[in-house]
């Protein structure tokens, strides 16, 4: 039998094995030195109490003959669905229709699944610096070349995203027919105004191209300018799907459940020319090939929408923004050029003294003992970037702005 | 931007919907009706006290700072992966390593899954009748023509398993690169014997097939002699990956966990004729498009292996075989041929009077409001046979036996 060649073409390393790799080569061989993770965007506060207290009932009803739950419908309990609908999307004005929603264990998950429903010969936009998993999910479908030196993949439009342009992507000047957007972005932590969404929506309707719309971050928006939702620009009806999760916005990296949202309205291309309604495809997709969230994580899931759900999960992400804004604050004072970290649970730096992404990353680890990510591991136009999470201990956030003004990089400048 | 046009194929609704359908109109205009549903194969009974008090004490986990957790092993825990190895393989000398488990949310899904890593141009082949997945997520991915009257997909290889040949499929007179295989089967509730195994086993190793060998059904096996893993048989670790599912085992089908196992020791063939790791592959392909199984549900699932977790898990097993004993008796009685239901919570019967499959399921609606699944929805050698599941309260159970004994088929002849 043969196996898919196009795996062959991925790069040897996910980016974030190779920085566990290189962490734990350093703590062996430092095993004194105590070291602050800001790599991994993983949430550190436990679940709250409206969110454990619902799963410990949707235990007791997992116990009990009367109460239990055997397969649940592949899209989501209607409880999920409708909680969903009204409160992320039609509270904020945004056309979203409970049956419109599909509940899974994740967004990865659905950003890679969603390329099933999809003919292998469209072309795909991706920005750069970009989240590696729309990129490799692509690679391993087919739907690229090889990667060249800088890590670009033959087939695939990249459009750069840095500080030059503000991180707003540039328009392709070409035909593309799959484009995805990250807003908060992921990694740099920057955020889209309407005005950019609606440029991009008119794109795709023009170029009859599909956006996949990544809002894993929306519960950090602080502006209210900003939209949350693809779906509060007209026209996103007819040309986007958008990605949600409750991973960052409730704590649930562990505990997995997310939603895809695919408007009814929403149609693509057949060979045959006639128009076919992604939201058919994609529940056969989601039907055959996956069998519903856990019921206790979807009841978990439910409790984000009850009021004292809401007012418990708004406090968590209070604390993580207080803290990425005391490593935005910290680290200009060190020195650093600093963007994001204000909508975003993300801060995104550039890296002093003309180091490389990798340069400036062991340089950190080795001096500060601090870890961060790359921004090369993003993207080519990632080089010279570097990206700090905000999820951590107040306490330790406090000691990694410490510890970086000790380096001294205003002294030496940039 | 263009769909998937493969989607296409598939024939219009998945077998379990258009029962669904059915059921749902009968109930419309017959209100009074006390339908009983052997259908879909789901459980009924709750979870074992220790699988819920397991997942009470994760959830209190997740609600402490110390002991919350994020993200997980996209594989799974370790203590879950290493209890087992040691249970399901190596307590039965089947020579299965921890890390060679990948913990998952279903085994739908990874059956599914699976054929990402495989290229598109392998044959494969199905038993027929075959549980309708493996044979939808081919044709969605592309391996095969469209479907002929009879529901059977040009390039797709069909084995017939019937009475005819006592269920037993024969090895395929040509070369194929994937064969599914089912056991304890679904549908049919019938066993593979060892040296059954070891021909296909055989076959597979001459010919660098790889059989995909779902095990979903393991619990019920009664008869010591027949083997729980394909790596029972001699061989197996070079040509199989064998998925495994705590749904019908532990009651889990709205808990969600299942696992896969890929041997280190199997390999397929790249386009410059390497050999590579399917296991390298299935790792990237698990850890880019997955994220792990919920925290709480693994600890749910590693006490199913606990003293007290066998004991109640045993229990719930043998009070379903009793069902299908129960099942199997009473239909032969009433004059029915049946065949599984031993070591399966399946039991398969030829239709009586020459009905087809849907004549029967509308006929035992209508006349005796039992649900049941038309053999023909598993294909087209399933046509003149008909599934009913034991997963019900024995009371039900004991009520549908009397229904289909007044129904007085043993009169009527066949």
């Amino acid at each position: 039998m043969h196996i898919n060649d196009h795996y062959l073409k991925l790069k040897a390393g996910y980016l974030f094995p190779e920085i566990g790799r290189r962490v734990s080569k350093f703590a062996a061989e430092n095993p004194s030195a105590k070291i602050i993770r800001l790599g991994i965007g993983d949430v550190t506060e436990p679940l709250p109490p409206a969110i454990t207290e619902a799963m410990h009932k949707a235990v007791d009803d997992m116990a009990r003959r009367e109460s239990f739950r055997g397969y649940g419908p592949e899209q989501g309990y209607d409880f999920l669905r409708e909680a969903i609908a009204k409160h992320d999307f039609q509270s904020r004005g945004a056309n979203v229709a409970a049956d419109e929603i599909f509940v899974s264990d994740g967004s990865k998950c659905d950003s890679g699944n969603i390329l099933d429903i999809f003919g292998l010969d469209n072309v795909v936009a991706v920005t750069d610096p970009v989240y590696p998993v729309y990129v490799d999910t692509n690679v391993m479908a087919g739907r690229t070349g090889p990667a060249d030196d800088a890590g670009r993949y033959a087939g695939l439009v990249y459009i750069p995203v840095t500080a030059e342009n503000n991180f707003t992507p540039a328009l392709p000047d070409r035909h593309v027919d799959i484009i995805y957007l990250c807003y908060p972005n992921n990694p740099t932590g920057t955020v889209a105004a309407k005005e950019t969404l609606k440029q991009w929506v008119d794109y795709a309707r023009r170029e009859d191209a599909v956006i996949f719309f990544d809002a894993a971050y929306e519960a950090y928006i602080t502006d209210p300018a900003i939209p949350h939702s693809i779906y509060e620009i007209d026209g996103a009806r007819e040309c986007a799907i958008e990605f949600r999760s409750f991973s960052k916005t409730a704590g649930f990296t562990g505990t997995r459940c997310a939603f895809t949202v695919v408007p009814k309205s929403l149609t693509g291309k057949a060979a045959d020319g006639n128009r076919v309604e992604l939201h058919a495809l994609w529940t056969r997709r989601h039907t055959t090939k996956f069998n519903g969230v856990s019921y206790v994580v979807q009841r978990g899931a439910e409790a984000v929408y009850s009021l004292e759900g809401q007012k418990q999960v708004r406090q968590t992400i209070a604390f993580y923004l207080e803290n990425a804004r005391i490593l935005c604050a910290g680290l200009r004072d060190a020195g650093l050029t600093v963007y994001g970290g204000v909508n975003a649970p993300y801060v995104w730096l550039k890296t002093p003294r003309q180091m490389t992404s990798w340069e400036f990353f062991d340089h950190l680890l080795s001096t500060a003992h601090l870890v961060g990510t790359p921004g090369s591991g993003f993207g080519a136009s990632g080089e010279g970037y570097f990206r700090l999470s905000a999820f951590n201990s107040r306490s330790n956030i406090e000691e990694a702005v410490q510890r970086v003004k000790a380096l001294g990089f205003s002294q030496e400048g940039r």
